[in-house]
């Protein structure tokens, strides 16, 4: 085929690569969007490219947002001395639609994993002991899965922020051994959240 | 969250409505994305929209592509006198991936059916009776769904296309009773192509 038929297929190629997508996934979307050029695929590629341009990072807590600061970092609303700390802003998103938690958030970027040799520095930890440091903080959740990791990186903010005067608590009810908190449905969540505990 | 928090939300939901997506896998693809803004999601963004932007069903057969009439119908390396006809542009996809048909198609757009009420003037079958009568077509090979539609829309081609001198077959062996084209493997396809047959 000459020119479109290899720009339809190379966008089929770069559909299949997307995650939980495949060949026959994305050819089936990509011919759902074809036959619907003006009313779907037009206004999904200009959303697309609005968004893809106009997406920030966070540069108080790396929660991905249109601007500089987040808008969860600049709301009044919210209370300034409470920090949840989560691995990624997919965690983020889960406790926001748990609507629970009025505070505001510390994205890390992932955890600290001695297998896939990701340290301190890798993370935004560093920062987030500046913020505890600088900003009158006075309590840290950790919001983190209950995996090797999770623990591991809960045990070593523990440590970090000892002798701030912060309070490090974490969930607690709700997340299962070995769960990843993307997954869970919202109310538990929330639980989680209301039965936080104090780490020894 | 404000105006960025919005436009994101409003493009996982637009996600969140194309086929064999939902809300989970609009979030994770969505977010997949923000963290390759650069390298992933606007390239994406932008293919989208020059497809969206170039691609034409093609005027002869119904194919889509980037012309007025598409790479197929304009291939000099193609028979001029063997017409395929599908009912959707992916059953085309299909047989060109399985290879063997090195003729021209015919893309209806859809089945006859009794049940939804398809009638031949909502599908591309006028065309298609104009096109045998005028372009010396020698066979029409009809590679439909073995589905009752399908059956209708076979029966009711060898009818129309009766006494053009046009000889009408049909894929045959390898596609399973009540089994949809688009879902066949692409060896089943090209068998059932060459054991094709008369109809009676
Ligand atoms: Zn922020
Ligand atoms: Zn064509």
């Amino acid at each position: 085929m000459a020119e479109a038929g290899r720009e339809i297929a190379a966008l089929i190629e770069q559909v299949a690569r997307l995650p939980g997508l495949g060949p026959r996934s994305a050819r089936r979307l990509v011919l759902f969007l074809l036959k619907r050029r003006g009313q779907t695929m037009l206004p999904l590629a200009q959303a697309l490219e609005r968004v893809a341009r106009g997406a920030r990072d966070c540069a108080v807590c790396g929660n991905i947002s249109g601007a500089e600061v987040c808008d969860i970092c600049t709301d009044p609303r919210r209370a300034t001395g409470e920090i949840c700390v989560v691995a990624d802003v997919a965690d983020l998103w889960a406790l926001e639609r748990g609507g629970t938690f009025r505070g505001r958030y510390h994205v890390l970027g992932g955890l600290l994993s001695a297998l896939d040799a990701v340290g301190p520095e890798e993370l935004r930890l560093p920062a987030l002991a500046a913020r505890v440091a600088d900003d009158g903080i006075t309590e840290v959740i950790l919001a983190l899965d209950a995996t090797v990791d999770g623990q591991t990186t809960a045990h070593y903010i523990a440590e970090a922020l000892e002798g701030t005067g912060a309070r490090v608590t974490s969930l607690a009810q709700g997340v299962p051994i070995g769960g990843e908190l993307d997954y869970l449905d919202d109310g538990t969540i929330t639980a989680a959240l209301r039965a936080r505990r104090a780490l020894d």
